[in-house]
């Protein structure tokens, strides 16, 4: 039998993982949930039902893992432990601070009901953080460093579109070149926010704003900007149509350490990620995921996990054994 | 208490796990077992027993884990499964088309006795091969590559040393930039071992040998050679002294798939070493998992495990708390 996977929420994470379940052969989308009206969502998938976020309880035997694609701001911190009460679920929560605490939570829901949880699944957090976990455990004497882009920010390109006389913007972080070759090289050089990371802003404005304003405005924002070399571009509303509504992403983790009596022999760890479509991406490492999660629950193994919780024997549909032949 | 290593040969790799250990907090060096006359054996670290292979069971209960450091042609099908009986232990063996065999020998061996066995730990197989297997799970619509070097491959140096003429040789295994480069792209090109990494030889002749029919011979190997370009380059005992006797290695693993509902979003994954030095680095994955070895058998989690099998979790000195506040 299928692992029969429910979608809460169907913007683009949700769509993703849509498509994501259609690469397997062990899973199939059972439901999709939506706080919307339901006949006003167009599947890309034959003869799945479109349900009422309302009546997503009368669901709760005909679902094995219900994967959460709200936002991290408001909607996961309330609805993963509501949902962990009733379902095996699984999250992208990306708000690193507040981990802890949403951790705790969906934990306390989980246990209680025999239910399995992953929270923060993604890139970053994600793959970004086995790599962490996997290269300082491995060289305990080193320095890790962690680059995104070139890619949007949404938390940025919404500052920006805050801004009285902006009628849309797009924000991209783009990695600084001679800082990535810098850690390549091994030099372990101290780097301050603005040696890192270039922000790049294309803004249309509304008619009569005034473009100076509007530019000193974004590269003095504190906290968003002021740290950074910032350039802002103005550009019509076609050009922005055009050439600023892809969702691509990707970054960069490295750890440069180095071994020996003496530390004198030195090694660097690069993993990096080009992705075309970032919800896309993160989706799939969901899906990866969500298979983590049944297997778990069906040996018993309730509470919230992370990826740091999982062996990699977990996430594949191979056997143990062909992973043994194929991939060690 | 602290984990009590012990090593079983102290050669590149032995020295290696010698320095690795002391890199961390919670572990220590028990014992050094050895082959040859203990007396020889001149440790780094003060206060270590060096200790004859041939009383190596009477450590049976002062050892946590020990270290397998022999090779994977003769020593570690053997030492593995034998060792394994009494100990938990952990190896790097290195033959992939081996290690399902391996693999049932050392399982039968300490799951019977109840111990925690650990084989084909380092970076290839070890870190490479867990990059393969969250990448292909991640990414199921995609295309696997790994790519070797610059670095010192033993068994083809080997090679050459075994020709008439030729006094020392090392190989160098050498990725080819255009094949890194269409990887990258997302070309997802199909690729000949020749496209794919060159050989580049230095060889110190023997006095009255003849440079022609050495080359001739090398370039001509099958297996080794034949299907690769190769360049030989004749030097002196002295060049080769200085510049040739450096353990440096690294390689690439990509995957490059594409997701969406016609595969129109293309991502690339690619991690990739850069080591001073290889014996050091291998050891240093090989003492992270040695702690896992240890809290796995702790929990009764007993016979053969592979790096699919581990938790990144069990791995880190950290608590699973500090890891989720600081690395996920």
């Amino acid at each position: 039998m299928k692992i029969r996977i429910g979608i809460v929420g169907y913007g683009n994470l949700g769509r993703g993982v849509e498509c994501a379940v259609r690469e397997t052969s062990d899973m199939e989308l059972a439901a999709v949930f939506t706080r919307r009206d339901p006949s006003s969502l167009k599947l890309k998938t034959e003869n799945v039902p479109v349900v009422s976020v309302n009546d997503i309880l009368e669901w709760k035997d005909k679902i094995d893992v219900l994967v959460l694609c709200g936002g991290s701001a408001t909607d996961l911190p309330e609805q993963t432990p509501a949902y962990a009460k009733h379902f095996n679920v699984i999250d992208s929560f990306d708000t690193h601070a507040r981990i802890p605490e949403h951790f705790a939570a969906v934990n306390a829901a989980a246990k209680e009901n025999g239910h399995t949880a992953m929270i923060s699944v993604g890139w970053d957090p994600g793959l970004f953080s086995l790599i962490r976990a996997y290269s300082s455990a491995v060289l305990p004497n080193g320095k890790d460093y962690t680059f995104w882009g070139k890619g949007v920010s949404q938390g940025h390109s919404d500052a920006i579109r805050r801004i009285e006389g902006v009628a849309n913007a797009k924000q991209y972080t783009i990695p600084v070149d001679a800082a990535l070759e810098a850690v390549r090289s091994g030099k372990n050089p101290e780097l301050t926010t603005r040696q890192k990371h270039i922000r790049e802003c294309f803004v249309v404005l509304k008619e009569g704003a005034d473009p100076d304003k509007v530019e000193k405005e974004i590269v003095e924002m504190p906290n968003y900007f002021a740290d950074y070399d910032t350039t802002v571009h103005f550009i019509s509303k076609e050009e922005f149509a055009a050439n600023h509504s892809g969702l691509a992403h990707g970054g960069f983790v490295f750890r440069s350490g180095a071994t020996g009596l003496d530390h004198e022999h030195k090694h660097v760890i690069e993993f990096s990620l080009k992705l075309d479509s970032n919800p896309e991406f993160t989706s799939s490492v969901i899906i990866a995921y969500a298979r983590a999660v049944k297997r778990l629950n069906d040996k018993g193994d309730t509470g919230c996990k992370t990826v740091f919780d999982i062996p990699p024997v977990l996430l594949s549909e191979l056997s143990p054994e062909e992973m043994r032949s194929h991939l060690l």
